[in-house]
């Protein structure tokens, strides 16, 4: 499978970016190689760990996804290979599959330590250019991760916060901010199936409180602070017409509360 | 034909257009994604159907343009398929082609409304990934347009500003605002075509005004404001090596009039 | 080879970038489009000669490099292709190769000057998109340079910055910062190889100093200001877990030394 991802904190336009493309391309010149994002604030292993799990699940199997947000270069973190859910990641060994595998397990895991599937010369400061990038480029041409290093234990991962949930009352946090200023929460849909979500439920976050959960912004005036089921599943708090984490101030770990009467 | 076009307002570096080219290519491998840009202000219909109008002609026949400026989603309004100059295009039905439409006819419009063809689950508020990038996909790997839906009537337009042509004086709007700060505008070279462009003829808008209708940037000394027929066959007004937008406080929709003595 | 890569100045995002890769498309629908980057400084030949440099060298053997910073667009400055080190190069011809210059040489040189490989009708403010895109397509079809146009003489290149280098100092400067605020100089690792690298070493910039030049970031607490060199082979400033060009307040330009006691 052709298809490799990349997702940085290099800032969108960055051309270590390019950098990454031009090694990839230069080993496998038919890959396809698609950006999730390379604005992951700087070093935010976390909210690259939300966003690899949201968006590389959409990617078809045998897909090799790469993730360099990577404080610890040229430390001694691992650089490895997991497969999940019949799909690649190729990332530092620092909590960047934290948040797939509180679903998932590695399957095949691999310490990507065989120089010779890397850059001739390797820097001491950009391993995604000269160890992720031209192993991911081997691994779309078909190469066996099992080849590219010794079996390696489970992936580090970071705490995570648990959503705590009641009868009456599920309290989690906000996990992630998009591009609208949506304040997306840990709490998903599912775990509030069997409730109300008419006026019978109040959501509280900081100082803020809404009745009710909408399934669209189309259904309420302007300026109204709604809560609502978004894409990928998970209850968000959102201001209609407006950037709802800079009206409202509030940021990623604030607690939100949802209780029924 | 391979080629999907995304126009989107969820900012560049928004993994949501990766979401969507995970979908897309799920289900067709092989298509190539180009962006044509992410960064419509949240919900301006408008500036995405200037947009789509100015870029989507330079593609290939049989190019899916697929366009996600998306205010109504989850409420009634339609996502609709309209054949165009012999590409096909991917749009919620609010305005989107308005621009388009002004010199060309649809051929084939339909109701994207045979959910066979999205994806299994669709959330409310995203469908540019659970409908319009399935769609799409399907298109690019040559499925009828007509097997995605019921015919549909004409698409939704926008009042469009009209140039008022006089003899001696053309007046029309600021239509746009380039990355670079020049101001574009809704009046055509063909317009003036009969008309002497030197310094016989002045340039009105806001407070400013220029006399002449220069080529390139190339002519006139730093700081200078100029009026130019830029890229797209419109008439522009630039300050020389400098963001005309910022430095004049001129916005979209500002009246600019050519007048001939 | 279908690989064409852009480096503008149009901004990551711009509309203008998607008319090019259009243009490419609609004559090579196979072409491999990769953007360097569109976020150099406006008008800025000399950041955009250094990004080409350091980054199209990673790209495969017969890539052709498309870079529009061209501020005498219109002018009568010529629009060349020229071949350094078995790769391709479309630019206008105004110091945008001068870094790669430095140490490769161009081998076949063209003034591409045959209207019949450009867009039929050329806009005098958009040559990127009528000239060079179209070109690079066709190149990236195979076909002969030599076709393109009458022989170039040698580019023009810009005053570039030499590095003083005596046996216990070398002076350089400021070349570029990065998008994570890392200062790069144009001195290279290769001219201390020979010297020591601990605590004898001194790097001067602005009124900042420190000792010593590390391998990496890993090695020293958050808010130090440390050296060491970067991924591209060059002495860079940095401080740990911050932005070292906001931080201290320093620009491209600045001398750096770097002396032993």
């Amino acid at each position: 499978m052709n298809i490799i991802t990349l997702t940085t904190d290099f800032g969108s336009g960055s051309p270590y970016v390019a950098a990454m493309k031009g090694v990839i391309l230069s080993i496998n010149p038919q890959a396809t190689v698609v950006d999730i994002t390379h604005d992951i604030a700087a070093q935010d292993v976390r909210q690259g760990a939300v966003i690899l799990d949201d968006v590389s699940r959409l990617f078809p199997k045998d897909t090799t996804h790469v993730a360099v947000i990577d404080p610890g270069v040229g430390s001694d973190r691992a650089i490895i290979y997991a497969r999940i859910n019949e799909q690649g990641y190729v990332v530092p060994d620092n909590g960047l599959l934290s948040r797939l595998l509180r679903r998932r397990e590695a399957t095949t895991i691999v310490n990507l330590d065989k120089p010779e599937y890397w850059l001739e010369e390797v820097s001491a400061t950009f391993h995604g250019r000269d160890i992720m990038a031209p192993v991911a480029a081997r691994l779309s041409l078909g190469l066996d991760p099992k080849l590219l290093g010794r079996p390696h234990g489970n992936p580090l991962t970071l705490d995570w916060p648990q959503v705590q949930q009641e009868t009456e009352r599920i309290q989690g946090i906000i996990e992630g901010i998009d591009s609208f200023g949506n304040l997306l929460t840990n709490i998903t849909a599912d775990m509030f199936r069997a409730r109300p979500t008419d006026e019978r439920v109040v959501i509280v976050c900081g100082i803020y409180e809404t009745w009710g959960i909408y399934r669209t912004y189309s259904e309420l005036p302007l300026g109204t602070l709604v809560a609502l089921v978004g894409s990928t599943g998970h209850l968000e708090l959102a201001v209609i017409g407006d950037n709802a984490a800079e009206r409202l101030g509030l940021q990623v770990g604030t607690p939100v509360i949802v209780a029924w009467e």
